[in-house]
């Protein structure tokens, strides 16, 4: 049974993006759960373990398996009931296992941010007691890296996913968009003049940045995100786009 | 002369919010510029020597002198006329000093959220090397305070400013909207239905949290917002609001 649940933002690629706070935390876990494959990246198990090490802990890792998600399903039906069998996962790799104080999932970025964790921790029974702990997502590392602001002065900003951006578009009202999620490159559809910032890899020793207009731009960032994907076998990436007359 | 200029995202109260890289920065860094009064915040400054003696910091602290908005000026002109003298008084406050490496400004939150120092370092001449750390922004600390996600799953963001929210009103398109640099609580005269997390102090002690149907718990926002800058003679807060649809 798990009475107290951790999620622990660990930063997008680096592990020196984890706060105090994080590296506290590790250390204070007495459990530690985490996916044993269906990642498919293995340089995230690499960092996990440098991280564990780092902070001194001495949780025991549980592992557990990722389920696959149905693609029978429609998208959010199929969300969900992947959602649901990961909550039954983490329990039954518990079973077993002696809990005495909180358990930890490591959670890429932040885990508020286009990450499922804390709805899979609702579906459990009894209800534990959640403590959310921040880390710098993968907008952060981004904006960092390209040494610019997320905003213009008062100016708004929209962070969407790469499956709304193909099937809505452009949303009119935005001027800064920053696109999540996004496996597809959909910036190279648009028509819209708008100045790109993109980066995979982020915060990591092999990050790869590329900006400039989107339409002069957008060819050269689809195939080094190809190459480089069949060279490290995946890949993450993200983009911020900002409309011309935006500054 | 300024040849490397880092800006340090402390996070958003906690020292505890500060990463590894950001605590090795202030570690290595020669010269610390700091504002010496106009924050009007003293907790500020103190949250600023506990950061330095935690991280082990050698650095020299030089202090500068906030220069006050022309409210003569419109919004936008006031804006970069007070960029171009705050850039001219961090030059004017190192004459003299003897930098021998890089000189760092600690920025509250993440220095590419809402945060005015990169364009003002954009400003110095000759341009310095710049170099952005990403911090817990109070958006972050404000979601795992209340232990909620940012967005619904796959559903867009939005980020906005009080003076926006009250010149537009809430944006057709957003679903879940974060606002910021609201001095005015301008959530008190939406007509939408909403549900609203509110925040106080994130990350603080003080940390004061409110949350429900932005129409049922908008006065009880307003008057323990009043309370609490009163007692602490400032109060820095923020808030997320998801339309009632949305979930």
């Amino acid at each position: 049974m798990i009475t107290d649940l951790w999620l622990v933002g660990i930063g997008s690629g680096s592990p020196s993006h984890v706060t105090g706070e994080g590296m506290q935390a590790l250390r204070e876990a007495s459990v530690i759960l985490v996916p044993e494959k269906g990642e498919g990246k293995d340089d995230l198990a690499g960092l996990r373990r440098t991280l564990l090490d780092a902070a001194g802990s001495n949780a025991q890792v549980v592992p557990f398996e990722y389920p696959v998600r149905d693609p029978a399903l429609p998208y959010q039906e199929r969300v969900i009931a992947w959602h649901d069998e990961i909550a039954r996962r983490w329990q039954a790799a518990l079973q077993g296992v002696e809990v005495s104080g909180p358990v930890a999932l490591l959670v890429w970025g932040d885990p508020s941010l286009y990450d499922s964790t804390m709805r899979i921790a609702t579906r459990l029974t009894p209800a534990p007691k959640l403590r959310v702990i921040p880390g710098i997502t993968a907008i952060q590392a981004l904006t960092a890296a390209h040494c610019i602001p997320l905003n213009t002065v008062n100016g708004p900003v929209t962070i969407t996913t790469g499956r709304r951006l193909r099937d809505y578009g452009w949303p009119p009202e935005a001027e800064t968009l920053v696109v999540m999620l996004d496996g597809l490159s959909s910036f190279q559809h648009l028509s819209e003049e708008a100045h790109i910032w993109w980066g995979a890899f982020l915060g990591m020793p092999e990050q790869i940045l590329i900006d400039g207009p989107v339409q002069e731009v957008a060819q050269q960032i689809v195939e080094t995100r190809a190459r480089a994907r069949a060279e490290h076998g995946w890949i993450m990436d993200t983009y911020l786009m900002r409309r011309k007359e935006a500054s």
